[in-house]
């Protein structure tokens, strides 16, 4: 889809695309889990997990919003949410790693941030 | 991730599945077509299409969400939003196919349209 | 805003500004709810309450962002988005309002749903 | 409605709220400018501006949630979105600005992106 866009950024499209798709995949991971945990019977002591699953897939969604527009490209603005949501990947995930060994969400969930948090910092580097 | 849920409703967790990921498709592909419209030459032909797009980007983003979720299922809320969501998926595709033949984005947005309707209508039709 | 903006469409102003204002006041509600909710003792209780919170603020943001746009106005979509909205507004009304006599919270966000849900059924009976 | 929340912060929530309420009409006025944009007839110059719009309005909206929960609450999380927001306000309110004088909705909109801009700045200086 990036390829048919009439404009373009000077970021590698390969490493843009897979920091999109891993926001897009960490959003709905974090959605699926805040629900799962809400329904766990030991819903409260996992208060503090869905709370970072809410934030991360908020957060998630538009930095993959602002990424996927390139017309006006602003590196100031896409440097700004980069390491806004890679800083809400690494509590994410640290909240969710807690609950790994007893919730499978929860490490499902874990090792989406945890590879949305990368493909964050690689994209991160590129831009200047 | 669906499937590690405590919770879960009656629907069919494939076609379910399926709805999901045509809802996260499409809105990407919605809101990355809009961006790319907005820097085509003749932008200003193009209004009612990056409209179309923010709307349905915007529907297919609450649609997924409000499908990912399973605890306290309530077949109404679902169904209204899917019964929104298949609207705003086709006006979204009928006004990308008009120019689907001039730019490839807008045959790609209009395509995932179409996916998205025809998985959010096998959907509409389990929940009761 | 409104007023300043180039294109326009044949609903009433004021009626569509009403509406609008209660969409992203029910949206806040809704949300800051879900969260008083989670760190309540008795969250086990509040489940339900908190999904119709989360589905209500997606939908609510949804649809005063899709009642904020007039051009390329399209009344099937707006009266989809409208029917959507009202549904998720009665039940999450519903959810808390079963709870409003223990947490203010519920109480606050309960009026915030039924004005909500009012006033997107006037504005509904305009839309042709 | 905070003010009926089991959990708390530290931050001052007159400052809290103020910056609440800014980031939500921020978001609004900011969907409202870039549907306006799109419907003058001079849309191909404000291309820019609508694109900033668009990215502020969502970075406004993840920040009013992100702010509208005390549940587990993440000073560096906070801290941020909230830098990023304040990109976000600053860019959007210098684009709108440019054309302020011509576009009533982008007058008002660059008021609501420096109000903004003012009250996430307060806010962030008391996030420690």
């Amino acid at each position: 889809m990036l390829a048919t866009h009439p404009a373009s950024t000077d970021l590698d499209q390969e490493v843009l695309v897979r920091a999109i798709e891993s926001l897009v995949e960490c959003a709905q991971a974090c959605t699926t889990c805040a629900d799962a945990c809400l329904s766990e019977d030991m819903v409260a002591d996992l208060r503090k997990c869905i709370r970072s699953n809410l934030d991360c897939a908020d957060s998630c969604s538009t930095a993959a919003r602002i990424l996927s527009r390139s017309t006006g490209y602003d590196a100031d603005v896409t440097r700004a949410h980069l390491e806004a949501v890679i800083v809400a990947c690494r509590r994410c995930g640290d909240a969710c790693e807690q609950h790994a060994s007893m919730h499978a969400h929860c490490r499902i969930c874990a090792d989406a941030c945890r590879k949305c948090e990368f493909a964050c910092r690689e994209l991160l580097a590129l831009v200047r």
